[in-house]
């Protein structure tokens, strides 16, 4: 039980160009006001559309202590509501996902529809009026496919600029053309922020072997921040990027680098990159992994569209797959990723894919990820920890620190 | 690490008519003020005496960080002692039950006769006085062998009053002539007040087919509140009632209800209630399942004596058997449920009952009541659970809100 | 979450000659205030020589959120780091011990040497100054191989002290020379100061019948503490004490006590004791477990050197082998016990002694006073519990309680 924490001083204290100090990690009081704050007042990434392509199709998300149900209602459109019956407070679906034709709650049997209007409660009182305990809706929207939800009142306001901007980047790979190939949740022992800030740099990539056959060592490296030992696989880097940048331009594939990471609410990052070898997938021999392309893509050697939204995701799109990451805090020292890969909607596994193929070099990475995360906690946990500087190869982790720390600033602590 | 809560204002908010708010159900502060304030202050129902039927026989019963020995002395009178060795502090008995002859504690030997005095200690001063380091009592009261207790200095002053009306009701039933068939411990996910919530109303009952082959599904509805697809069983429900009055009326059973659920310390609610088909007991054929009845009755066909005492306890008294249900809180969100079945003391398992036919349907009706209450509680836990209104069907959970509430207010928070 | 606790008024009523109030034993505060100030400031044992005879060898050590590495540099010194990278705070090593060249933190390859300083780090900016981002030290102390640390920026300067009265009596028994033959952490379901206060007593003897094959039950007895049925097998060890007094001074082996139990902030009690039957070992038998005996001993009928340090260890030097027991607290509730036993570094295991006869003896008592730990913690832990009075053969618990609170006295609470 430590005492209180004063967070206002943590906030102006921050350093740039410094990992955080502890308690923004360690400690409960912090964890709970990044579920105020960060996710209780911003939009994130809960979810995609083929998660739910038909009506009555939901999946629930749970972030601290809210469970939210995301659902295709009966004119196809996405809903989000608050899984808490009206009643006396009993969650209505009690699994991650599955299919409904109404939400009935298994306790007393109180019946919403699709749009959470309360069709049914048995046996109430002359006066009681049903239209005043429908389920309280969640805000929802969706990014070509990607779904992000805000649990505030009233989201910020700069969602839709982030759309203009990424819809040409994303339309290509027509995310609501796929299918979930498959989903895989694991557990980090580590804070959600650690999480994140791992895979805001590639400075620790060299700890990522079965990665480096398709990925170049160099996400977040400037020219001059690469060592000399390292000079000659970067020459080889840029002459294959620019082979890429010509085959986007072929293709009218947008790929300039579009950073807004702090300064908004909405913060986000996207680039085209070039892969290594065959350059198409992110493999073992970096070779696509489903042979039914994507959008009717003729060729998989596409590189990855990379993608990150803050709070708490990323994403790759290829051109024969792709895989999106969220991160859900589960407590201070705890958190949860979900990997979802996503491949054409008519490809066939055993035919079009090996699933073993398409989530190995991610599920190493990840596993990998995760060690990292927990040993970082660990020592952060030590007295000992003060913040330590980033190498220029890490300023996006350090870019992220900073709109953590505006967007706890714009919204007071409790 | 939630901030404080403050108590008063949640308790001069409380809303009659509708679920409690979500601290009283979740909040680690509120449960300490549960365990200080209503296990603290009030008559708790702790064990039946056929669980310590001979000299030296003790349970102990576990609330909060109390532990609490309760044994059958020498002269067969029931006492209860703290489970705290005056010398250092250990458990005196470490199991859940067993017999002794003295107490004497496992760490240094310290020796406390069955009255809790202190009867030897090795090697101490001479200016030591024994009789100064006598075990700390606590209150223990039997009601026709039901044991409550309780560990304020002054308990509250009207369990005699309680007393002298249920005698009547439960003398016929002799539980001192009973014995403990079996005991099963289950662990609720959910706060205790939840638990003793669902036990209540019969509104959830639909989720009881089990239960509902005996009981009728009228447990606490008034004739308006009955829907009409319902209306013929209810009906049927009527007639039945008046059969099992005349048969009650003939053997000179009490059986009006007594309802003193709130305005009062010791709150309670008693009520004989018909049963459905053979109408003898609690068996998935509602035939009686000891064919040696209790105290001898004739015949089983007796339908069942409800009894529920505020805190924690509810029991069923029948023919044939007895059982008993203690509810005693092991964290905000987890809570021991304690089912004890008794028959006549001279029935042997195998010959005049089977332990499976006698136990199937409580078991099966407590694993669903859990299921609800677990769901109940991860509701709760949502910022957007908010009170919800009680169905008249629901008022003696209402009942029982008011009472709590009246209690805690009794009482100034610490 | 229990309110805060007034740790001044705790300590200032604390009475002499009984058991600590529950706080002490019980509270996440106390337990956050015995870290900062018991464990913080003062030296604590930490491990042996022998178990990094080499250079490049390590160990580590948790206590609360402190990692600390405890390693042989270059120079054949013992140094001590905390583990935490100065980059981003990685755990730089991951296990509980083994051997490194250089210490390379596992997630960005930050390197640094045996000395602390960081040698390399990849691709930082050119104004980085490595020379700023070495390892943090911690202070060390060898006192005839037994390590003692202190993670204070001032330790205690009384350190010398008790290092010159102890080395003439931990001389002859060579820890240096030894090596490790085993080591075995358990876990207590007790408050550390349970553990030590349970090491400083022999009033639960009783409780350890394999002990007792050896060690006299009168530890910590006066002769008129005994009781009149003891008073044979008082004689008897007296007489045998005598016996050894002769055996001791034949071999100029110091035996008188030393007790600087309080008043001082290393606090620490030796003595030389007597053993029953051939006064050999703590074996089941008594006699030598190995063969080889320490430092060239030529009998081992030397009894055993004992050795407590506070805040957290004691020790038995034997003439055929050595036995530390260091306790480190994990929770208010849980407490590692490390146990290591030492045997001449050229004793072979299988010829000069077989491990389970070594280990028998302190691995049976360790887990029995785990049990009496367990009992206590949990009786503690009620409302009931106030402190009872101790014995006079328990007067050295009593000297550690006031040693305790007067280091808590020293140092203001935070």
């Amino acid at each position: 039980m430590s005492p209180d924490i004063d967070i206002p001083s943590l906030i102006a204290r921050r350093k740039p160009g410094y990992s955080l100090e502890a308690p923004f990690y360690a400690s409960q009081q912090l964890l709970d006001l990044d579920i105020d704050v960060i996710f209780g007042r911003h939009w994130f990434f809960a979810a995609v559309e083929p998660e739910i392509p038909e009506p009555g199709d939901y999946v629930t998300v749970t972030v601290g202590p809210h469970s939210v149900i995301l659902l295709r209602d009966d004119d196809n459109a996405v809903r989000a509501f608050h899984n808490v019956c009206r009643h006396r407070g009993s969650r209505l679906v009690l699994d991650r996902k599955g299919f409904v034709g109404n939400l009935v709650c298994p306790y007393h049997q109180w019946t919403y529809d699709l749009s959470g209007a309360l069709v049914h409660a048995e046996s109430m009182s002359a006066c009681f009026e049903k239209s005043r305990f429908g389920l309280k809706p969640v805000h929802v929207r969706s990014l070509a496919g990607l779904l992000f939800i805000c649990l505030a009142d009233q989201p910020p306001d700069d969602f839709e600029e982030m759309a203009a901007i990424l819809e040409p980047y994303l339309a290509p790979h027509d995310l609501r053309g796929c299918k979930v190939a498959t989903q895989i949740d694991i557990v980090e022992d580590g804070n959600w922020k650690l999480t994140i800030e791992n895979n805001r740099e590639c400075y620790h990539c060299g700890g990522h072997p079965e990665l480096l056959c398709s990925l170049f060592h160099f996400f977040g490296y400037a020219a001059n921040d690469v060592s000399p030992s390292q000079r000659a696989y970067y020459e080889r880097f840029e002459r294959v990027h620019e082979e890429f940048v010509r085959i986007w331009q072929a293709q009218d594939l947008p790929y300039e680098p579009v950073e807004k990471l702090s300064g908004r609410a909405t913060g986000f990052r996207t680039e085209r990159l070039a892969l290594d070898g065959p350059g198409e997938s992110y493999t073992m021999d970096a070779k696509a992994a489903c042979r039914r392309l994507v959008n009717g893509f003729t060729s998989p050697r596409l590189g990855s569209l990379h993608l990150h939204t803050q709070p708490n995701a990323w994403y790759h799109f290829l051109g024969d797959h792709a895989v999106t990451f969220s991160t859900l805090p589960l407590a201070p020292d705890r958190t949860l990723l979900r990997t979802t890969w996503l491949v054409h909607r008519d490809a066939e596994a055993g035919r079009d894919y090996d699933l073993d193929t398409l989530t190995q070099v991610w599920r190493a990475t990840n596993e990998q990820d995760g060690t990292f995360v927990g040993n970082a906690q660990r020592g952060i946990g030590s007295p000992a920890y003060e913040p330590g500087p980033y190498s220029p190869a890490e300023y996006m982790v350090d870019q992220f620190c900073t709109w953590y720390i505006e967007r706890l600033s714009a919204h007071r602590p409790r």
